[in-house]
């Protein structure tokens, strides 16, 4: 079951100069600065409501999201839809033809697991899913 | 003070192409399909946790989703930022040179109170501020 949205991630070109107009202007807590080397990225994660929001910013020309600042530009490059069993999930829209870009979930950041749709299936919005690591479900 | 995001605004061809989705793949409830006649759209609600996903339609060319679909295709078109007082929040963006597309509040769906923010001033992410209607406050 989709529980509620995770987070949002947005394509920045420097944390340095977005940071401040979610910190400053909105006043939203920042949760924290990390690096996530798999993805090639540096995210600072903010909290608002039951929702994080993620700046990402490429730590290499060849991440992911070097690429799409390449092609579109600063901007909304993901949702993050959060479930309680991602491999029934998985499973569940393979059986109605939703075409997913991970079959397997995969290690994301905090120990969660996640896996992406593609965006063929989705009305063009990249969606992920995502559930918990143990450490946060307990 | 900003609260929690209150809609997250996607861009899509057809509501029809796009609803099934949302509710028959992630199961999201479909809150309901209203007309937005001064924004020129058709809107389909569908709630995720506290938050809203709004699916735009354009009913005429001249919609600024239409417009939107036109330049980038579809995808998300913007967030919504929850406060419980809008105007406060417009006078603090302006004291701190955020450029704002809105200076003054404008009506927008239930009797809500929104404004939006020059995507200049936010990292090239199109956000808009809402406050509750009256009816919804109470």
């Amino acid at each position: 079951m989709i529980t509620q949205i995770n987070h949002i991630g947005i394509a920045v070109e420097s944390l340095e100069a977005t940071i401040p107009f979610y910190r400053d202007q909105l006043r939203l807590p920042l949760v924290g600065i990390e690096e996530v080397t798999d993805q090639k990225v540096r995210v600072a994660i903010f909290r608002i409501g039951e929702v994080h929001i993620e700046l990402l910013e490429p730590t290499d020309p060849e991440s992911p999201i070097a690429r799409f600042l390449e092609k579109k530009g600063q901007g909304i490059h993901h949702i993050a839809l959060q479930t309680d069993d991602i491999e029934g999930e998985i499973e569940n829209m393979r059986s109605n033809q939703i075409e997913m870009i991970d079959v397997v979930p995969r290690p994301g950041a905090h120990g969660n697991q996640i896996a992406f749709l593609h965006p063929r299936s989705t009305g063009k919005v990249l969606t992920e899913i995502c559930q918990h690591g143990e450490e946060q479900a307990h």
